[in-house]
């Protein structure tokens, strides 16, 4: 029985020094120092190099580093019989709760406006409208697209909330369905996405969608902010929607090629902030406590949570 | 019975129009078509011409216009015989939770660090903590701080809290009284005031605290935050911390002299956001409810709520 680290991204140590810490017991190993692939039982993965998980035999249990499980599906030599299970963590849902929060009041208080009028000398107060007259839209209520809700509303936003399974959460507003989908942004003033990257959500912040969204916020035009993934962004769209004044700002933290690229006009248009895929770090003592909470699960023959739907790809 | 609007600084139509519109019964008028000076039992103040309050001699009741009290204080005609109400309302508190909520945010997650990488192109995610790794201070535990508080304690953050009078707030650390002044600053990490401005208060954000607050927080220096009043900071003494790294950014809603003059080292300053007192904005319907429901209270002679104690200041 090992666990073994395939990732291949970030420093590992971090990771392996936090696992050896917190369970001593287990026998750890790193690609590609991987002694007797027989052993191996359990595999961290982030975008583990190719083949490597097919060649372990015995392998039980993949955990994919992260929330969103895009990137390993997409990998054609993942095995098709071994569980993957991904990560849903209260300190990294927290993060990402701390990220929505800031991004919708940033754009709700104008803080940018008040930046301008500073880097000018101006002191200018403006009518300002409160949180209960802005609706916000959640597009996802997953782990994440919940708590960011929730946090919302205690704010004092009317919020709602858009996925594919009816959902029932007190005090949000919740559509479920391409049916309903229509209703959802028509009363959205600031959009939130939480959705993970599938099929069906590539390219879905489009302009269609745009124009579907509410003109009658405090704002005048509507507000995006993405902290799902890039490729559900079309990029082309939303720059156009700024600049047609059809938008009026935008937050990405994600972005269809990541580093966004030096040419990118995000980076210097005055209505987009960009955040380097920085919405919800991930804390590696709060992670391998996560991941060695499953293990444990797994070895007493409970259930392993938070198991994808590979078919519904998240 | 009629009520007389003395507001010196904004129009006052909007507020007569509102509580003409909430309360047609009501005899209203403004200064200085006062009419039978008899007639006036209610008046409604902001920055009053002085004398007026005073002349009218069946008065039984001014509301000040806002949260804080100190400007109407300090008339040397505020007649001391007639109760003295001031403003305390739920529109107005989640205005300000909101501002503090967005400030602690936006330092706690560098946002403005992010903005630097941005306008320089540059992709450079750099580690973060959560929330629960950082302690929030909020001076004042009142209407506005208590709510503060507890916003910022869902989001994750340890809170405490600082008062006269001992507090029992769930889930915050409430410190009373200048003998425990010194343990609520070594623990702080972020400084919130919502204190009102008092002789006690006056000049309170200075140096000494300065230097009594944590520095051992995720940002190496502490961060102040101030939505209570201007006088209550040294504003040379946080300039001096600035710049010489005692702390780390400061966002300031409200100055010795508002509105800030033209020469102050504040508005080009990169490390402080300033906003023109506009933290918490009176939103004319919600205020003139709030007059509205006292006015009626004691026409039913019930208690007339958040009367001011002239000894203590607030
Ligand atoms: N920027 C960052 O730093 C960062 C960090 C972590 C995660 N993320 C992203 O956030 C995503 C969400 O994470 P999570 O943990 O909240 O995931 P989750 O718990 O699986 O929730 C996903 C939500 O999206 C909904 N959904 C999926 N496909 C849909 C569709 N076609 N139409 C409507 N709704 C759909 C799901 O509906 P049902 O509830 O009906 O299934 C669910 O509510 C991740 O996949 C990842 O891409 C980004
Ligand atoms: N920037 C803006 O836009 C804006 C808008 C509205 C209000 N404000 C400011 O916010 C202030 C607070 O409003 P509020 O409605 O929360 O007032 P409040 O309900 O009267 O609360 C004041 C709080 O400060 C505490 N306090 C007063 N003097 C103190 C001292 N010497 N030492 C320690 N604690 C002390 C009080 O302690 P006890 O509980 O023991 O009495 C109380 O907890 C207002 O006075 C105003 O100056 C600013």
């Amino acid at each position: 029985m090992a666990l073994i680290y395939l990732i291949n991204s970030w420093p590992v140590e971090e990771w392996t020094t936090a696992m050896r810490r917190q369970a001593p017991d287990l026998d750890i190993r790193t690609w590609p120092d991987a002694g007797r692939l027989e052993d191996i039982t359990y595999a961290m993965a982030w975008l583990p190099p190719a083949n490597v998980l097919k060649s372990l035999p015995n392998l039980k249990l993949i955990f994919s580093l992260g929330a969103g499980v895009d990137a390993i599906l997409k990998d054609p030599t993942l095995p098709d019989d071994v569980p993957l299970a991904r990560i849903a963590e209260p300190d990294l849902t927290m993060r990402m709760s701390e990220y929505v929060v800031l991004q919708v009041l940033l754009h709700h208080r104008q803080q940018r406006r008040h930046d301008e009028n500073q880097r000018h000398r101006r002191w200018e107060p403006f009518p300002e409208r409160s949180a209960s007259a802005v609706s916000v839209g959640v597009m996802g209520l997953g782990v994440l697209g919940t708590d960011a809700a929730q946090k919302l509303k205690l704010l004092g936003f009317k919020v709602a909330g858009w996925s594919r399974s009816r959902k029932s959460i007190p005090g949000i507003d919740c559509f479920a369905g391409p049916q309903e989908f229509d209703s959802f942004l028509e009363r959205t003033d600031i959009l939130v996405c939480l959705l993970p990257h599938t099929p069906e959500t590539t390219g879905i912040i489009n302009r269609d969608l745009i124009a579907k969204l509410s003109r009658k916020g405090p704002l005048g035009a509507p507000v995006i902010i993405n902290a799902g993934r890039g490729k559900q962004q079309v990029e082309g769209d939303i720059l156009a929607a700024l600049d047609s004044g059809a938008l009026h700002a935008a937050s990405l933290d994600v972005f269809a090629t990541e580093p966004l690229p030096e040419s990118s006009p995000f980076w210097l248009h005055p209505k987009v902030t960009v955040t380097p895929h920085a919405a919800a770090d991930s804390d590696p003592e709060m992670i391998t406590a996560y991941v060695l909470r499953q293990i444990r699960r797994h070895q007493q023959g409970l259930s392993v949570e938070n198991i994808v739907d590979r078919k519904r790809g998240y």
